[in-house]
């Protein structure tokens, strides 16, 4: 039982979807599957805009957004408060990208008004692109895009978005807060295995690409958007991994986007009621939890990696450990993607009785099931 | 029923392999699937150096085994004599390299004597690495890698090879023939659906490495290769393509290196013969002929096109047609990967009863599938 950040549990029919017998790429049965995909991209995306696919996880999702619209020297503005944040730094650094940083401790979410204060002094426009993670779950924590948005398209620059966790678990109306580029990778709320980067580009993104220079050939995004407007790919695509593509866009759009954000919030809200009943102290404020995932944070008597290992060990679940300097600190519980009340009533109750085996006891036994069953009856 | 040089066709246990539930991939689990996989892959490319495998298609793959050991300006000699060959010269120009080429007529060998003629006469060795396209299943041409690599490894430079469509299909003995590096994809002879790229780096490459300044990320070889020597992968990998790829690998080694060979040289020769007693003519001549695909030209009375279609709609089988100048002009037959006696008796059969049905009746009623019968046999 996967109760991670990714990759998440993949529901029967997608897995089944996959196991069919591979099709040829260049075969009108496959072009209807990549029409039917890019519909329901958009749709989840919320955009009018291109949304294209590639055969890469989701860093490499993240490059091609980076690398496709910029130049060797140019200044771009990238908020960190976790490991991914961090990486979107080392990646526009090792592209010769000169990079300023907006940080925050991880567990907090990065100030907009940072933000607006570097871009209002760039008279210059010397910013050419903003990479913001929107929900950096190394931390369990939602960055507020929506406003950090608003200052960059007045300030006019190009808004990067890694919408890695927070795509299909949060609402990313990608037309609506003027996002450019949006990077997502198939293993998260997408409902399927890893392997399928995601990437949403702007008008605004298309005429950057015209004088962007870095170079580039399988993650050239102009040779996919070609090709997508004939239901086609500039390489071999993963074709079962679009299989199952297909299969996954086509349950959550049955659920609908309501359903699904409503569902993310509502595990989250469980999970943290729960944490909070057997005093285990949460990473996050309430406000910018993330609904990807919860970070939770060891204490004296319940160790962090000893929770992991008797969750693995116990009860055949797998909870995620901390990254860098939160490594052996915090434990994660993701509830993202194909997760359901069942899973977090399960996952509350097996770190409960874990938490209380351990000698942390100072709660009514059962309060952190409660709680949790409280919040999902809303 | 697919008989193009990729995707191919993919047996069960592979395909049922890939539908088991993704787990996570920083586990016990996954490590155990990833150190067999490497191990397994060392064994099919008959070498000691690394074998790294990459979450893209084979043209990220080839990207990866050149930009990981050049620079910009480095000089570079790429053979081309077909599509694939013509790919990578245009790789290598669109991250600044300057590309001499070696060209043949699609359907013609590239010839060692220019490499040689071209190194020998590079005394300032400024010839950084050669690129060569092992099986050129555009035209269905072998090319001669073992006396091209001999004269490489005389000058020093890299030998790096397209091998995409020849590993697992033909013998390429890495080390013996000082192959530095070798790329291939998951879709070809390895039986499995395309999205994984494979590429083995010698300690020479990884030297070059060291002071090769093109800008890399996500397709940096030595976060893979540092991460494998730990049986771990530097971003999430496409965790239900490792159970295939850990499955088709298991069989190959099951059937061993040199039946798998026998066996692709055999439906290749039953493959021409076939095609020969129909009065349909080859492109490629005997000695030089791709076991991966024939490629084979229509006549006036059996138009190529019409070939393929009817194969389609009369029989479920797909042919692949010809590319760019070739487009129109010839068919190609796959016989490549998870395909037995019965698929090219299939395959011939059913392009005879298409062919006389047009009108091409100068041969004997069953000729075709019997001169492939007659190979078959041995």
């Amino acid at each position: 039982m996967l109760m991670i950040p990714g990759p998440t549990p993949v529901p029967e029919q997608v897995l089944l979807a996959m196991a069919k017998h591979t099709i040829g790429h260049r075969t009108a049965a496959f072009s209807a599957i990549a029409k039917d995909v890019t519909e329901n991209l958009k749709w989840l995306h919320q955009t009018k805009s291109d949304v294209l696919v590639v055969a890469a996880s989701g860093t490499g999702a993240m490059e091609a957004g980076i690398i496709n619209f910029l130049s060797a020297g140019d200044r771009v503005l990238a908020g960190s408060n976790g490991k991914f944040g961090d990486r979107w730094v080392k990646v526009s650094r090792a592209f010769g990208l000169e990079v300023d940083e907006i940080t925050a401790d991880w567990g907090k979410p990065l100030d907009p008004a940072e933000f607006k204060a570097k871009l209002e002094a760039d008279s210059g426009k010397e910013i050419k692109a903003v990479i913001v993670t929107h929900s950096e779950t190394s931390a369990g924590v939602t960055n507020d895009l929506q406003t950090i948005a608003g200052y960059v398209k007045a300030h006019g620059a190009l808004m990067i978005v890694d919408a890695v966790t927070s795509m299909g678990a949060a609402s990313v109306p990608v037309d609506d807060w003027g996002l450019d580029v949006v990077c997502s990778g198939s293993q998260k709320g997408y409902m399927m295995p890893p392997g399928l980067g995601i990437i949403s580009v702007s008008d605004k993104a298309w005429t950057a690409y015209e004088s962007a220079t870095l170079p580039k050939f399988y993650f050239d995004l102009k040779a996919y958007s070609k090709n997508a407007a004939k239901d086609l790919t500039p390489f071999t695509p993963p074709v079962n991994l679009y299989f199952a593509l297909q299969a996954s866009l086509q349950m959550m759009r049955k659920e609908g986007l309501e359903s699904i954000f409503a569902r993310h919030t509502r595990l989250r809200d469980a999970t943290r009621a729960a944490m909070r009943a057997i005093n285990m102290p949460l990473l996050a404020a309430d406000d910018v939890a993330s609904t990807a995932a919860t970070a939770v944070m060891g204490t004296d008597k319940a160790d962090a990696v000893q929770i992991i290992k008797q969750c693995q060990s116990r009860f055949d679940m797998s909870l995620a450990g901390g990254q860098d300097h939160l490594k052996g600190k915090i434990f994660r519980i993701g509830h993202l993607g194909f997760m359901d009340d069942r899973d977090v009533l399960t996952a509350t109750a097996a770190i409960e009785s874990i938490v209380r085996s351990m000698g942390q006891d100072s709660f009514t036994p059962g309060a952190g099931v409660s709680a949790a069953a409280q919040v999902l009856m809303g």
